[in-house]
């Protein structure tokens, strides 16, 4: 709490890491690449699960569990699947240690080698089509609609806490129908289940789009995806939803009975997003003073902090203050009282900043007196002293105020840094000045994609599902388009 | 559904199997010794979870989330725990795959090996406390109150659904406090915390005891634990909490600034219980017809089916049912209306039974005619017709009463496998035909302990907590007893 975080106009970079640390959101650990997820980022995960899982639940889905390791034949069954994991797959070998010959400590034991290497999940497309194949026979048996709460591992090189862990925490939905159009609707079900939660309970706007084929998921057809836009202009892709055709059906040999007698492959879909999330809601609101967190996610909602000097006086605020908080928390108000004699009221303030409280509630004696509290809002640091009675009404709907006005914050600077561009000078204008989602056309190939990522390292980030069609030319290579793509620099 | 279950009485293991199986619990996966959660028994673990947790928070701790991996190096450090988990590791040695020269496949690539392996955790004792390290500097810093929701894996060569696997999911709690008083008081608070959630939740009665050395956790100073009976008279550990003294904390030099000065290592405990419970649950209860779900953890309490000839019966039906539904579910009540003509009502009756639904209702048009539903216990297997006149406040009875008569059943079943010896002839005559558990005198050596093991396959479960002192001999070695202990068969 000593010093200043950085700004982020200075260094974006460095106020991110600084405030996941001073926040205590997470740290690195010792093994390289996993994090540690501190209770107070953890909370705003079990928040994030709590509210997703309800959306799923609510669209028909249930929760199972499939095995953490998958044998590393499993992973050669789809082509591309592999091509695109085996580069970053940590790799079981082993399932025994045994004492060293000189005593110090424990070594592998070589007699206890595995017939078979086992992956570690980068995800469960394999084995979960492989359990499918058992549990599906007729069209009966279909749809299959299961998520699974899992940690995965990827082993990155440049890691960075949230965004980018060899270890993280997701959601991996996986679920198998009998016709095409039932397996690609369900693709764009999800998509906007992770659309509407990121802009009603994260209050990020996103766009909704689908990947061009360099981007897609190995092993789908198509990858639809949102994608954020971060305070430095920076897009963060936030959830994918893929269709993967019978693909899957195919590698893990996945045939049902059709209502017309014959036979036929099954079709799949898989979603997953993860605690990337919340590296996305802390670079999508927060400040130079700290965090700042949508009321429907954040862990305390309003924090009241008493402002005396000496005991006599805490009991007379504890008397005024007991009924209020009961108010609160009936209403669902996750409230919190800090009634610490170790800290200063200044002290407590810029701890609450700091970790994002969307309201302070400040009590002392004179309020009690006059029967009023000084209410400061973590969004705008606007204060105002307001009467005790129906706190709970003025705290509900402030909070309300608070979620929405977060909301139409994020998406006057998304609105604001989407560019349409004409030209390759003004792509790269934009892309290195204001930055932001840029349009521009394309004349489809994945060889003028690739060049211009080389050229401006921005990628596409989607092809807008609602994009209208217009007819242009290419700002790369001239050729004729279809349609404008989404260009940005991402995390 | 076509055949019958094995019978208890003919072959438990047979039984257990089989409805873990038929009930769409759990299966076994390709992967030796994980098993696959289907979504009902993965539900019976929502259920569990968020019971616990709830009982977690409301004493004081949080969750967080640290590494999967575990350095080599690490296990090492505390001299019990390594020699305790060093012989059932996963280990991973290496970070990539490559396409195999052959063109079949992937193999691990040789350049890409580990300096020093990771060990999947198989409990997180160690990650956690060299966490601990930089977070505990002053008596301020503590107690520490966490707990964290993971899968973990030991590496089992006999494994069994649910209570046995190589990989499970569990809490761990870890705690860490300034003094050891606290440390053990809370070692006792979550003891009792798990008792109270096995009795209350699961209808499951416990002894709560200590271990003996033997039997203690790798790393303990004690070990606590509920014991449960199972239908066949062997024993089922339920859960464990250890006090940890400052084994841990000496292990990763994690000291403390004292209140009075000084420095200290800290004290520590953890504690946890794992989706072993889940079989706990099953062997409790159930019966040949297939599960007995206490209607606390039942992912369904109750289910409706109608009993009709044709669609136009449905629609009478659909309309009286409504009300009631959405009467029973402003109550909490979790309900499900199976409404699918593919399936006879016979057949849904035989299905619920064998997933242990506690109540049904079922309606035909005469019930409709004379405003009556007909109720079925799966518990007793009882029926009854009554009235559809408060049926929401019937059936929120039922099911408290079906709670407390499956706990009392139990009860008397535990208490009457109970048995009191005074010779060791009285105790394999106990142990190798009516079974329980049987309180006898034993001489407090681990050598005594280890001879009568490896006699009768029964080990001590625990010394109660609440035995009263009482001078005996040791029924093996006729030496002097302060005490009796619990003797059992055990999973």
């Amino acid at each position: 709490m000593s010093k200043a975080l950085p700004k982020r106009e200075e260094d974006y970079s460095a106020w991110y890491n600084e405030l996941v640390k001073r926040a205590e959101l997470a740290e690195n650990s010792a093994v390289r690449g996993c994090m540690v997820i501190k209770p107070y980022g953890y909370s705003i995960w079990e928040k994030i699960q709590g509210s997703l899982d309800k959306m799923f639940k609510d669209t028909g889905h249930s929760n199972a569990y499939f095995p953490l390791f998958i044998p590393k034949s499993y992973l050669s069954r789809e082509a591309k699947h592999v091509e695109g994991f085996a580069k970053e797959c940590a790799v079981v070998t082993h399932y025994r240690l045994k004492a060293s010959e000189d005593g110090n400590g424990v070594v592998v034991d070589p007699q206890a080698k595995l017939e078979e290497e086992l992956i570690v999940r980068p995800t469960s497309e394999t084995v979960i089509w492989n359990t499918y194949k058992n549990w599906i026979q007729s069209y009966r048996d279909l749809p299959i609609l299961v998520n699974q709460w899992a940690n995965v591992v990827r082993w990155e090189m440049r890691t960075r806490l949230f965004l980018r862990t060899a270890e993280f925490l997701w959601q991996e939905g996986h679920t198998a129908h009998a016709t095409k159009g039932e397996a690609v609707e369900e693709t764009l079900k999800m998509l906007d289940v992770y659309a509407t939660f990121a802009q009603d309970y994260m209050a990020m706007p996103v766009y909704k789009g689908v990947k061009t084929e360099n981007e897609r998921f190995a092993g789908a057809i198509d990858t639809y995806c949102i994608e954020a836009l971060m305070q430095d202009g920076k897009a963060l892709q936030a959830g994918t939803s893929h269709f993967l055709g019978q693909n899957f059906a195919k590698a893990f040999d996945v045939k049902f009975a059709t209502k017309e007698g014959g036979l036929d492959w099954v079709w799949g879909t898989s979603w997953g997003v993860s605690t990337r999330l919340i590296g996305g809601l802390i670079m999508a609101h927060s400040d130079d003073n700290g965090l700042i967190l949508p009321p429907k996610l954040a862990p305390i909602q309003v924090v009241i902090v008493p402002i005396v000097k000496d005991q006599e006086q805490y009991a007379i605020i504890d008397e005024k203050i007991a009924p209020i908080i009961e108010k609160m928390k009936s209403r669902g108000i996750s409230v919190h009282y800090d009634k610490r004699d170790t800290h200063k009221p200044g002290w407590k303030f810029a701890e609450y900043e700091l970790k994002g409280v969307p309201l302070r509630l400040a009590v002392g004696p004179r309020d009690v007196d006059n029967n009023t509290v000084e209410v400061a809002r973590r969004d705008t640091l606007t204060k105002e002293t307001v009467s005790m009675d129906n706190i709970d009404e003025k705290v509900m709907s402030l909070l309300e105020d608070i979620q929405n006005s977060i909301y139409q914050k994020a998406l006057k600077y998304r609105n604001e840094h989407t560019t349409e561009v004409d030209t390759y000078d003004q792509l790269r204008e934009v892309l290195n000045g204001k930055g932001g989602f840029v349009k521009a056309h394309w004349d489809g190939t994945p060889e003028t994609e690739e060049r211009i990522k080389q050229e401006t390292k921005a990628t596409i980030r989607c092809i807008l599902l609602d994009e209208k069609e217009e007819k242009g030319t290419c700002v790369y290579s001239g050729k004729p388009s279809k349609q404008r793509v989404i260009f940005a620099k991402a995390y």
